[in-house]
């Protein structure tokens, strides 16, 4: 038996963790552009990156740590992705460790970067940051909004989980995400901290597990960052283990930020759930779930508020998986709009269909009926905004 | 040795066909919204359909004839794709067809349709045109007005073959395509007449060949529709058969048509051939210029005309080919934005590229320097417009 009890802000909950932010001019007016996480013990690390093949280099840095590490140190900067900059881009990360002050004895110190590709990372302007940290406080607010790109808010959570018979630990994260957000982790970070003692060698497994139906199912428009990071890093603290608990904590955890990128899907309005039910296979599901989260036609209809299923039901058809007509039934959250017996949109369903699309919020639930396996996908409207933010983001 | 000669209009130059269009009331303002192609003999036909697993009613009756078959009459209507409407929606042509003429004996007699999914065909209305239409007209014009839907404008062509020491032939077409394109023949309908002498068993392949690197490389939004269909009807009446002659010629009338359609993508303003080279596959480099010319990003940093290379390196590294960070270089039209040896834009490449974005037209190579295969995709930029239009299509 556990509880899973939600607590307020991100990192600053969890037992061993100190977090910050600072400006040293990466971003204009003097906004927060550098942040740091650091540990006072040694901590395991498990951690995900983006599919693109052309990883940035501060994930080729990560990986000359080999598979199993330990690490107490993190500086994150935005505004500068440090992608596509070759092996100078990975030289330019261990030029910049030389001057973490000595007393934090930083080991394996890690970097993650996020903002435009193409430019080499001002070493000496982030260097300054060092200077400007107050490497004590528990800052977490700061540390996520010094993450923040295109973001229109900032995204933190932290829980507390109560054991029976075993005490308590705590799980806490940051997150920053809110454009080229696609169904393989796109241009988001997200560190993760927690005092739960975690086997090191579940500390992947279990990340994965939860990015799966979290951050894995996501889309805002279907392109993948060459950034993409979600980390996990435990400290033990707690001295605390229940896997049961932990994996549902961590789902929770990675399920509302994962919401909270897509809410903050550029130029956004809408949080739409699409819902796949019995497909012939998961696998099926799931491209069904994000083909429908990534159509240009369905993002714009929902954008129009128009209960136009026929886009549903065309893209359901040419994803690629089996699907008959005639089993096939749409509805939006209770409001069906599409089965065989029930064709044409009668003026009263059409009227119900719509009054479900101008909420902020609902389900578009395709049931295939060929088979038994669901997935739900979580996507987004796409309107003026996203072409206005994307046509002039380096500017 | 042979000559391809350009000529006015579409399919009014190919002996033995005549074709028109009327307004019956499915469109406003008495815009034509039906239209017909026939032939005073009966053809061969040659015919593509789209990917889509959810195939609309008038290729499912166009399949009942079986494999091979002639024709001598095409019916195609605008405003209502006939598509989700079971085989009520199959059983609605044959009755529509009961009003065909007698005069005409029409055999096998084709449907196409083009519209919003999910609504039965209006049989009565449609029957209308069979009064209305002129059926020894050539008025190609008209047919092509007919059967538009967000079409900007009209699409026809046609072409003279003169091969040396046997003869002339002609090829004319009408199509119409704007939205939904994407690289597996969205929505949209191509009908291509012909007097050559084309053997029956070639036809489908051949029209096959000219759609490959045709309407098959082009892409406005990368969803397909229920509707796609390019077809090939052959009078034979000229006796000239020269198949290198042929199929050069049909995949100029192909090519033109499907760049057409990109021209004409909804909202936008620019054309861009994405081409990549030096693949490790022909499927890898097919897959990589689709990719760019479906994403997004790339889509509305055309539109923003932002030389921002650094997403096209995005998108090249995370659709899932061979590709190395060394060997790529990025051109546009002939300005290098990205090799190894030279990262950041400086100053005048900058000025460079950006002046190539402004034309109406224009190239973005990419060169994966991993192999020798070659393929080039077409593409539009995504602006305000297409949100617009895409939002509030059905009102």
């Amino acid at each position: 038996m556990f509880d899973i009890l939600p607590l307020k802000g991100g990192l600053d909950n969890v037992e061993g963790f100190f977090s910050g932010g600072v400006s040293v001019g990466l971003k204009t007016e003097n906004k927060k552009d550098v942040a740091f996480i650091r540990s006072d013990t040694l901590c395991d690390v498990g951690a995900i990156f983006t599919s693109n093949r052309f990883q940035a280099a501060p994930i080729r840095h990560f990986k000359r740590y080999g598979e199993i590490f330990q690490t107490n140190f993190i500086l994150i900067n935005s505004k500068n992705a440090n992608a596509m900059t070759g092996e100078k881009g990975v030289d330019d990360i261990d030029e910049l460790f030389l001057h973490i002050p000595s007393f934090l004895n930083a080991k394996n110190p890690i970097m993650s970067s996020t903002g435009v590709i193409g430019y080499r990372l001002d070493t000496q302007k982030i260097a300054k940051s060092f200077e400007l940290f107050d490497f004590n406080a528990k800052d977490s607010n700061a540390a996520a909004e010094a993450i923040m790109t295109t973001d229109r808010f900032k995204k933190e959570i932290s829980v507390r989980v109560d054991v029976e018979g075993k005490g308590s630990f705590h799980i806490g994260a940051i997150c920053k995400g809110a454009g080229m957000i696609n169904p393989s982790l796109a241009t988001m970070l997200c560190f993760i901290a927690t005092d739960a003692n975690v086997p090191k060698e579940l500390i992947t497994t279990l990340l994965k597990e939860a990015a799966e139906d979290s951050f894995n199912a996501i889309s805002v428009d279907g392109d993948t960052s060459t950034n993409d990071t979600v980390m996990l890093l435990s400290s033990a603290k707690s001295g605390v283990w229940d896997q049961d608990a932990f994996i549902e904590a961590l789902k929770f955890i990675t399920k509302h930020l994962a919401l909270e990128i897509v809410k903050d899907g550029e130029g956004s309005k809408k949080v739409v759930a699409f819902e796949v039910k019995n497909a012939a296979a998961l696998d099926e599901a799931k491209k069904a779930a994000k083909a429908l989260s990534n159509s240009l036609l369905v993002k714009t209809a929902i954008f129009g508020e128009d209960p136009n299923w026929g886009r549903i039901a065309s893209t359901i058809g040419a994803c690629g998986i089996t699907c008959k007509e005639e089993s096939l039934i749409i509805h939006y959250d209770d409001v069906l709009v599409y089965s065989s017996q029930k064709l044409e949109l009668d003026k009263e369903s059409e009227k119900a269909a719509n009054a479900v699309m101008k909420k902020e919020s609902f389900k578009i639930i395709c049931d295939l009926g060929v088979g038994t396996e669901n997935y739900t996908a979580y996507g987004c409207d796409l309107g003026h905004e996203y072409v206005k933010i994307n046509a002039s983001y380096r500017s």
